[in-house]
């Protein structure tokens, strides 16, 4: 990763190209690069200047035979631009498609900068929660409470949040993704707040649910007991395989840790309304491998930094989520989210 | 165009199938969908359920022989998944690429609902960049300045800006895509300001460089008189081919803007510095054909939304654009950028 903040993710501000000369950034020359790895530069991002510069890049490089292009990141018409430019080049350069896996390996588990960056990150959304959550007052729109939040987290140093930050009242919170609008916090209302700081670029996640006024209604406290419990299950279940009492040779899965959230939703009948997973990697990207969805069969280790959020979803009356930013460590699991 | 609001372009959360049928509408099922036009919803955008859906609509359609793909929104990885699909399904319907012209053909041209939207889109920005103009103080950083903007913007009812602000003291001003940081403003420098509001989807485009302080250096309103010119002169030549002298069958190019604003420059020894085009299609997207640039044989017509945008790069100095949202109509150009 080399640092590369875009503008807008739609526009096409820089392409890697990665060889064994060194890393070789195609770039738009309008765009701040940032000075913190060595890499040669190739201003010019339209089509042509890019194939002009790929038939630069690779002449010089005469025993290069194969590129590889990120799939998932490269728009269809990029790569036949790029197809159509090496079928001129006649260099007998193949193109195949990069193996997502091996770079995921390389960003799933954190090193202790990155570790450092993102419990930053956390510790910034549960600070900005808690300060926002203090001062909510009856009449306040989910639009402004959402602003709120990010004032927050522009005063604590973080320019965007991780994600457009979610706040819903009463109803609203039975969509996942919902975004604010100009409804008004009455007393006596359920709220749910899902919100992320990006601090150096890595992401946190949270999610608070809360009733605002003095007596929760006895169906809210019902369900927020279940998704707590969900919650501690998925937690415990890390506690068990990575802390002290871990069991010798056997895997944790994702699914494992989705089963044990889930678990706890069914047992109270509640399964048909839990309509997301438990849970996904995150780092650099907010949502990352692995999804802690009810098939993956990934075996977690120490080192990767996950969210567990379990959720109830009752039609017309409220959503629950509760959610954490999770690091797995040698001795346990360490939520973030302080 | 749905009205479907992602919430990230990361994620991909939603794919439209048009058929002699209707519209089909893939999408995860946390998204809110707008009401507005009637489709069919598939719940479900993981890979596996795409092509669950993809397989259940065209089964539904034996008469459909062919499908096309806007290659420049679909990436590679999902091509090749719905490539894998539709062999797998041996119906021998085949994939094409979408002649997005097509699609511009449609956007380019504004109706009178799209005009409205831009109209109030550009006054919006313009309102709040007096607005935070006026309210420039000594000590106020990048950050801090682009923020009451973008504060401004929301209390006019925006929730995002156009693209991220750009506000640059100094020196910074001569990279055309600065992002705000921390430096201060201080008493006589040069401030660029780069902003665009979103309503209603439609985006507005403005820049304004100006001095901050009593004297502007002789450089400054130097550069500053070549770059209003070069912008007269582009708006000229819209005036010209449009207005009440406009010549009879004759077209006029993207390319002769782009050459009105650049001869000015040029003729005043600048031309090494104008590094980008004279200006961009608005709309939708904040950067739509036709480009301005000086290759482009594109015939512009009424009821176009464009910006003209010359601007001079001095290094180590300052740099210093010009920007208005302009609107082609019948009797002339009509600046929106009010």
């Amino acid at each position: 990763m080399i640092g590369f903040e875009f503008l807008t993710p739609e526009e096409r501000e820089a392409l890697l190209l990665v060889t064994s000369s060194g890393l070789h950034v195609i770039h738009s020359s309008f765009s701040p690069l940032p000075d913190t790895i060595p890499y040669q530069k190739y201003p010019g991002t339209y089509p042509n200047q890019v194939c002009k510069h790929l038939i630069q890049i690779l002449t010089a490089q005469p025993a290069l035979r194969e590129i590889f292009v990120d799939a998932s990141t490269l728009f269809l018409e990029e790569y036949q631009a790029i197809e159509q430019a090496l079928k001129g080049m006649s260099l007998g350069i193949k193109l195949a498609t990069l193996d997502r896996e091996k770079i995921w390996s390389l960003r799933r588990v954190k090193d202790e900068l990155e570790i450092g960056l993102l419990k930053k990150s956390a510790h910034i959304a549960a600070q900005s929660f808690k300060k926002v959550r203090s001062q909510l007052q009856v009449g306040m729109t989910e639009k402004q409470v959402c602003e709120m939040i990010e004032a927050e987290f522009r005063s604590q140093g973080t320019k965007k949040p991780a994600f457009p930050t979610i706040v819903a009242f009463g109803a609203n919170s039975t969509l996942p993704h919902y975004q604010p609008g100009d409804v008004q916090l009455q007393d006596n209302m359920p709220v749910l707040i899902d919100m992320g700081a990006k601090f150096e670029r890595y992401c946190s996640d949270m999610t608070r649910t809360f009733w605002f006024g003095n007596q929760p209604e006895a169906k809210f406290q019902e369900i927020e007991q279940i998704v707590k419990d969900a919650y501690q299950a998925a937690l415990g279940k890390l506690g068990q395989f990575f802390g002290s009492q871990a069991p010798g040779n056997s895997t944790l899965q994702a699914k494992d840790l989705d089963a044990a959230a889930r678990g706890v939703i069914e047992q109270a009948d509640q399964g048909e309304f839990f309509i997301h997973t438990t849970g996904h990697g995150v780092g650099l990207d907010i949502h990352e491998p692995p999804s802690l969805n009810w098939h993956n069969e990934f075996a977690l280790a120490a080192g990767m930094a996950i969210t567990i959020e379990p959720g109830i979803y009752l039609p017309d009356l409220f959503g629950y989520r509760h959610e954490n930013t999770v690091l797995l460590t040698p001795t346990g699991p360490l939520e973030l989210t302080l």
